[in-house]
């Protein structure tokens, strides 16, 4: 993989953190893997490195500690709720060492949302909460507003409101050449395409070729997916990949099967 | 969250390695992190920790090496196919500070395996490398075994292939009291219960209460997870639990919604 990008000099990076022992449990399917990774691409930023951690102080704090400082930007999805098990505003400011302040516009947020629902009771108030020096992030479906403080982007856990958090940020973060994408299908065992697969990568310098492999149907295929920052040199490598595997007798399916 | 186990005395934990650049892009939505935390779950270990990297040696590498030392277990998805861009068995050999060799018994596998397709190619070959030492896990499905070296234990990304090594691997791994958990579903809003959530987990030590909130049908909902490794503890915590939203006038459904 390389480093350089044809159009910028620089590539941007981004870690993401998933919060919560829901996730490690297995008892909930994360989405905000992909919902935040295929969100960074569209911004010219590439998804590095994930973790999923428990709601543990240290474990959220020592992953923040390193992800900031190796990433652009930092994402994190989970525990900043109203329960007793929302920790991690608590633990991002252990990170920073700052202390936790109420913010005075997440507040007024707050009353206005549940004006109607109940009133802003302490354990409504915790969703105010910021690291001090932090900012908000607008959450236009249940109020309670995400944060951002230095590099770090603190969002809902549920994936719709996640995603609320994320169109708020949309153009919003310095980014790079996108890295694009275009998929070759073939039904073929991968293994009988694997050495056309590794030429082809070779022969287009800035190109990189995955393959994933499935079975449905009863028989096998696989997507051949082509990833660049040069839309010619990407669209000259796919080009030449589906001719490489029609003319083994394979035929190859424009935008993937 | 306690560390100590009342039957046992000890809590085992393992961590498990994503590979691949197709998750961190969004492509592929990953199902692998779900699936390992509920069958390890089932085997008296928790996932403390999971890393999804990309395809790169170096990354991998770190990864294995930080983990394997924190934990009873480390298991990997992702990379060992026959293609150039599968290079989870290199890495690891890297990390572990040994060199690849084809184990003899994966061959034979394979030889059995391609003989009516096509026969044993040389990238085929691939699936056969494992790090020196190594010993094999079965895959029933498509022959390519998966690999354990040490405490760490290397697996298929496709999912169903994934299934069937931790099905090969049941029983296999030691490990304490499972976490028994019980679910307590309730329509409300999670805000409106938060202070009796976390009286009730304080008034019941060695019990966890997660909270999962959702929007259904147009009204908010929340199912709340119990978790111990205590049977009783754990049926008195969803009692007390029941009955004190019931006295708030707010009817609980047991098992969840």
């Amino acid at each position: 993989m390389s480093d350089s990008s044809p159009n910028t000099g620089r590539i941007y990076t981004a870690a993401l953190i998933v919060i919560g022992d829901e996730i490690l449990s297995g008892r909930t399917q994360d989405k905000n893997i992909a919902q935040v990774g295929t969100w960074l691409g569209l911004q010219g930023i590439r998804l590095r490195e994930v973790r999923v951690v428990p709601d543990v102080t240290e474990a959220i704090a020592e992953a923040v500690n390193t992800l900031r400082a190796r990433h652009d930007y930092l994402f994190t999805t989970g525990g900043i709720g109203p329960t007793h098990d929302d920790i991690t505003v608590d633990a991002i400011a252990v990170a920073f060492g700052v202390g936790v302040t109420v913010h005075p516009e997440a507040r007024a947020i707050l009353e206005g949302y549940y004006e109607s629902r109940g009133g802003l009771t302490e354990m409504r108030l915790r969703m105010a909460r910021v690291p001090e020096g932090a900012d908000l992030i607008p959450n236009r479906y249940t109020g309670a507003p995400g944060i951002r403080i230095g590099n770090v982007f603190i969002m809902a856990g549920v994936p719709a409101i996640t995603a609320g958090m994320l169109d708020a940020l949309s153009g919003a973060l310095e980014g790079g050449a996108p890295l694009l994408s275009e998929t070759v299908g073939c039904w073929c065992q991968e293994s009988e395409v694997a050495q056309l697969l590794a030429d082809t990568e070779q022969a287009h310098p800035g190109c990189q070729i995955g393959s994933y492999p499935f079975w449905r149907d009863g028989r096998s295929g696989a997507n051949f997916v082509i990833r660049s920052t040069d839309a010619e040199e990407l669209a000259a490598c796919s080009r030449d990949l589906a001719s490489a595997l029609e003319a083994m007798g394979k035929p190859a399916t424009p935008g993937g099967i």
